[in-house]
């Protein structure tokens, strides 16, 4: 049995690693009494909480958070017709997150994520982990098998070519789950009672030319290296499919890391998460997306994007040009789905124009 | 400070897993003493002791174990002119063992390695681990981030593809050190004092299409499916390069089982690495080495085996074509290499008949 950690009387970091340049990412349709115990590990950042559902429901967040709030008013007025890409009824609409943002970095957590216990009992600071998983580097084209060679105590072991160590930079950090582990439906129906108590002391780089399954519960990146490729689709409200927008997001930001000499790491940190959703809810969420996906990884196994390619949005957009061609056959979803992408890459733009953050 | 697990008064395994279908391969020019500490686990089984350097020596060996020993001249006198393709003063003969084991499991070990303690302070069975990630299969296609799914208390995590469940049989156990860390000269001249003390509680498919760095120390595979494959090179006396043994055949095994659809696994279980070995005479052995991979590692990436190669036999020739083809550039050890990989395939087909083991 694994609980969460009590973080009560810890004091609130008073070093906080990037606090003015990390913003956190929280979709939302109720009050952020989670918070409570994250404070001592997030108080000092800037939340941006995007309240999903009706509109004028308030969202309580605990006192002392420095944060801002859009609810589905707000995204529409933000962006027009183009609001359109932003998904509603859906955790999918954390993106919207993602593009108003202007921080460098991102960390996005679910609200029923509390904070975990490492084996010594100790509280995991998640945050702490992820950036410093960031802001070392990857190591994508060979694979280590003492797992991150930056961390401290380990390295490269014997046979590790050394022209590949100086790494390349890390764009995502895709952090674990004690607990409730980020089950299927089919799997939670099945195994309603397992419990992930394993706490595994490792981060690694997923190689090159491996696609994973990216859960959006915990999970932080780089928003200037691959920001616009973090789109978490058309899920929820209207759409005939739910709880595939990460999975959705990590496809493609990991064909795009590769193509761009990017790295994303997967491993510590934990959370814990407290509750399982309703599987038989889930299942009908996710049953489309359990055949589709059969076809829909192959096509991202296989796609390869172009030299010409070299921004973010640029990939992105051939992306989204190979979605049209490759799986609209699947479903007339996925033809709305490219172009929702076009329209995803248009709004970041206008969002971040090119100039204002002096990157072409 | 880790230390190696106390496993006197430790009883024999009563129900050893696979006794009859297993043979532990030891390279050794010393008395085999390490074995006493792994009686409880080890002496089930039998042993095929290559000893090393002067056939004259006596080697001792623990009461109690069942073993066969081959020195040179035994292994002169069993390969004939093939004997040549056997490395000599080189831990490399151990592959000797492989070939000439009638059984369908290899398990070798280093006889500087101790049993190891895990978190708990218990004494890891090393064998018994192998075994386990030998008989539960391997996820080579996708990556899962909950580590091994066949593991108990893990499973596949939402998104992975239901068809790729099932895996794929797994033919190599890549065990890891904890202690003295398997380091190349240059690491271990600048850390002389690093110790791995994290004990990962994890095994893994290494994923299609990653090469890895494999070190045998702590090794184990399935003969049936890979074997003729664990060739483990010219090394040693007479040559230019030592220490690059077990990685050769680990870039070999690598390309075919991903050719083949076979997995590699790494990670569980641990040994207890001793004493680290002296970098400067490694330096001497590695120094070719260590420019070398970095063309040689290139080329097991881009090397593509043709339809026709069905057997491991059959890749391993088409692969000892392509080293003399690709690296008998690099140097004309490589001709001379490519020639030995062909020897060993006819010595194991001397040695295992295709008849006598049912297979084509």
């Amino acid at each position: 049995m694994v609980e969460p950690a009590n973080t009560v009387g810890l004091p609130v970091n008073p070093t906080p690693l990037l606090k003015d340049e990390l913003d956190i990412v929280i979709p939302t349709i109720r009050n952020l009494d989670f918070l409570e115990m994250w404070r001592p590990f997030l108080q000092p950042y800037h939340l941006i909480i995007v309240q999903d559902g009706d509109p004028s429901k308030k969202i309580h967040v605990p006192e002392g958070y420095d944060y801002e709030l859009y609810n589905r008013n707000d995204i529409n007025r933000i962006l027009g017709p183009k609001a359109s890409c932003i998904s509603f009824k859906d955790s999918a609409c954390r993106c919207f997150g993602y593009m108003v943002s202007k921080k460098k970095y991102i960390f996005t957590i679910d609200d029923d994520c509390f904070v975990a216990k490492d084996p010594s009992g100790k509280a995991v600071n998640a945050l702490e982990q992820h950036i410093k998983n960031l802001l070392c580097p990857s190591s994508p084209f060979f694979f280590n098998t003492l797992y991150d060679p930056y961390r401290e105590g380990a390295d490269f072991v014997r046979g590790y070519p050394f022209s590949l160590r100086e790494g390349v930079s890390t764009a995502v950090s895709h952090g674990l789950w004690l607990n409730i582990p980020d089950y299927d439906a089919p799997t939670q129906l099945v195994k309603p009672k397992e419990r992930n108590t394993r706490y595994v002391d490792a981060v690694m780089t997923i190689p090159k030319g491996t696609l994973f399954p990216m859960c959006g519960m915990n999970l932080a990146f780089d928003r200037d290296l691959i920001g616009p490729a973090m789109y978490f689709g058309l899920m929820g409200d209207g759409q005939p499919i739910g709880r595939y927008d990460d999975m959705w997001a990590g496809w493609c930001i990991k064909v795009i890391c590769d193509h761009l000499s990017l790295g994303v790491k997967t491993g510590l940190p934990y959370i814990y998460h407290s509750k399982a959703s309703n599987p038989f809810v889930n299942l009908k969420k996710e049953y489309k997306g359990i055949f589709w996906q059969e076809e829909i990884i192959p096509f991202f196994q296989n796609a390869k994007l172009s030299k010409e390619a070299v921004t973010v949005q640029q990939c992105y957009i051939e992306l989204s040009k190979m979605v049209k061609e490759k799986l609209s056959s699947l479903d007339p979803y996925f033809d709305k789905l490219a172009d929702a992408m076009v329209t995803w890459i248009e709004a970041w733009d206008e969002l971040n124009p090119p100039a204002a953050n002096g990157k072409a």
